[in-house]
């Protein structure tokens, strides 16, 4: 029997970086280039592009314009626009903006949690169950991130009975999602078998995504574990959008490219045409002015500098 | 149970940063400073350390000093340091610098070979055979790379029965080990159960080792499946040094340190240092003069500068 036999035939792949790519990036990107980005990954085939926070412009200055990008998505697609929303008056904006769907978080580390929001787990918990029992009655699908499941940098190893704890307080307050996340990039395959066989007995599969980090190589490594064990949703970031917030010059998001590649290999389907994400990551490249982290996106790079095309 | 049970508890790192890295690096590394960086390396504690090739200076500019550095390396950690050898000729002059370990080398894709070595598979096998058969008597224990076993850069996939048939042939002249090349870098995980499958119906076990580029970034994920097989030594290069000869610019050989933070962090053992590992990188990235490609060793530089250190 193949080892690799449980796993998923399709995936859905969530593309992050319009949010939690730029909001890492030293630039601001002008709305219109956002626009521009966002709406070439929704070309490329996603059904979810995860496309800006409504949140304080003081707390993420990149995200700023979020009701100037949010109406200008182009939906002909049939691409799902989630956004992040902080509290009910980022809600209420959101609403106001046309958003279908939204995104919540807490961390699963207290002290990362009130270093990072200034709230315990309690706090924003009680915030999104008051954010929920406001988006469910107007037809919104609410994801739930929970960051530093694996690793904290203040709390070193996190205990998967409290990743747990978190994840099922959040189901039953009505998050339809829960987007499991390794925000520093620490994990390693066994961490991600060991939380997740603790999840999988208390929550459906079908509910759990994974949001990893590939800080230290590890990010699809990890994949492929969770893969084994039926997972079928992955974050990731164009072109490793965003690199990592608590080591700058580090790597921080799976590159959305490294992920197709290898699911693709696979034989796993995702609906999402890689060359496009190509084209979408060197747009954004260009306008930031750096490259980006993925892998695969240098190896392209390199190969057409070789070939001379 | 597990779905990584059958995970090796110990497994050998062999380091090749110092051959099949520095032989694809811009810069010629001053022999001093060759001898400097493989005596970090084996002071990390690896069992062992390719050291250089005797190989035409014509053919490897880069390795063309073998003679004057090999007999100045520090045989105090009871690291072996095996060498490269194209021919008989290059035996010689290696046993004449005290050699104990050689590997030999041949592609399973017929057109690399011709391309990379000017030599069929069936032209490199035969003089396979007459190194083995003077270097066997003269107890010189034999590794043998097989290149592009996932993909080759002209023959696009390599059919796994081709894998096998070189794989037996050389293990027949009485290779004593095999080195199973990913040497562009495109395998994912399906692909190395399939060719390691096939292999492991002929070929025991613990004669096969897995040599993986990080191209596209699938190298660890490529790891975990071959942990699940069982198999117990990877091939690594100190920083990911090397880069990718057939496209400039982008990652070539899996970085040892992304290597040992996986492994270490699913319980395996190795007997190497990390920390002494990425010292090693550290050292020979100054004399090279530019950053290497390890995600580990960006996340370490990248978080000593957030803290202060």
């Amino acid at each position: 029997m193949s080892i690799l036999n449980s796993t998923s035939r399709t995936v859905r792949v969530v593309e992050v970086g319009p949010r939690d790519g730029l909001q890492n990036e030293a630039v601001m990107v002008p709305a219109a280039d956002k626009v521009r980005f966002i709406n070439l990954l929704a070309a490329a085939g996603f059904g979810d592009v995860e496309a800006t926070s409504f949140v304080s412009p003081r707390a993420i200055p990149r995200l700023a314009d979020a009701d100037a990008v949010f109406p200008a998505l182009d939906h002909g697609h049939g691409t799902r626009f989630p956004v992040l929303v902080p509290n009910v008056r980022g809600l209420e904006r959101a609403l106001a903006a046309g958003v279908r769907e939204i995104a919540v978080f807490t961390a699963a580390s207290n002290t990362f949690n009130q270093r990072n929001i200034n709230a315990t787990i309690d706090e924003s918990l009680a915030n999104i169950a008051a954010v929920v029992a406001r988006a469910k009655p107007a037809g919104v699908r609410v994801r739930g991130y929970v960051s530093t499941c694996f690793g904290c940098p203040f709390e070193g190893e996190v205990p998967a009975e409290t990743v747990l704890a978190v994840a099922v307080r959040l189901r039953d307050v009505g998050v339809d999602e829960l987007s499991i996340g390794d925000t520093i990039g620490v994990a390693t395959p066994n961490q991600i078998e060991k939380v997740l066989s603790l999840l999988l007995a208390r929550i459906p599969l079908d509910m759990i995504g994974l949001h990893l980090h590939d800080t230290r190589g590890t990010a699809l490594a990890n994949t492929v574990v969770a893969l084994q064990m039926g997972v079928g949703c992955f974050d990731a970031s164009a072109g490793g959008l965003g690199g990592c917030p608590y080591a700058p010059g580090a790597s921080g998001n799976l590159a959305t490219e490294d992920l197709l590649y290898m699911l693709h290999g696979m034989g796993i389907e995702t609906g999402v045409d890689l060359s496009k994400v190509v084209e979408a990551s060197r747009f954004i490249a260009g306008v930031l002015g750096h490259q980006l982290s993925s892998r695969y996106l240098a190896a392209c790079a390199a190969a057409e500098v070789a070939t001379g095309r």
